[in-house]
């Protein structure tokens, strides 16, 4: 989450703060997510890398419709945790020479950043429940099970083909 | 992850900057929780975080015996995402004044911190074992089991009794 402020007094700044966080990292998978599928070289990451931009793209949407549910203006927040796993990410792709290898490290960076999400959503499903918003907490609900079914499919990558290839 | 750079080839390198980069975060958390535990105003999110402080010591131990299996010297690497993480719980602990909206927001960092580490052993348990090191993948078995275990707890905390107080 981003920086906090005097501002954050209530169970409701807290809501919004996190909805800005989530937001914020959204935004900016969607950014880094095109040359991580420019890089990647195992068709099956390619691809799964691929579907993930088109699920975030739909997800930054649902944000977009919770924070209207909620009465408020879309906005980012920045957020050093989801920064220092993206720039990560970068350093892969600039470093790591080894197709295979650098597949591998850019898929570990896609589930910390998947994790990330999910443990970002939970907190927000959590939060919206307690506030009696469940309209907001259903419309999180979808953007969490995406993320978890992202998770699972990559986890079936990363104990399967990539890293044994990468190991070889 | 912490900083990559071009020493890094082969998985086997991969393997051992991705547990130097657990080993810097589990000893980071083991700095934090003091503050968290003395913070906390509900006693079951105080005796939450005084649990995960022995069992995150014992990690430290446990990633420690696994840089000996693999004829490694214990050394952490710096990580900007569990930075990042840690960052906000601190700027939680100064800035949020009512202590049952900081329980929450410190409750929510905490599984933040949980996810960023089930990742990271789940990432490094597939490497290992298609590294052949199923004495390593077994020892960090053991983190991860004891991490997802954590998460539930504190998933249980936030859905119950702290986010309703900090509601009311």
């Amino acid at each position: 989450m981003g920086l906090f402020s005097k501002s954050i007094k209530t169970m409701d700044d807290l809501f919004v703060h996190a909805l800005q966080d989530v937001y914020y990292a959204e935004n900016q998978i969607v950014k880094a997510l095109p040359k991580m599928i420019e890089t990647a070289s195992d068709p099956q990451l390619k691809h799964a890398f691929q579907t993930h931009l088109g699920e975030t793209q739909n997800h930054v949407k649902r944000v977009e419709e919770v924070f209207r549910l909620y009465g408020q203006e879309p906005k980012g927040t920045s957020c050093p945790a989801i920064d220092g796993i993206i720039k990560e990410a970068n350093e892969i792709i600039g470093d790591v020479d080894d197709k295979e290898v650098c597949d591998a490290a850019m898929l570990a960076a896609a589930q910390a950043v998947d994790h990330y999400e999910i443990t970002r959503y939970g907190t927000l499903i959590a939060w919206a429940k307690q506030l009696g918003r469940n309209d907001c907490a259903n419309m999180l609900h979808k953007n969490l099970e995406e993320e978890k079914t992202t998770d699972d499919k990559l986890s079936k990558l990363a104990e399967g083909n990539i890293n044994r290839k990468a190991a070889a």
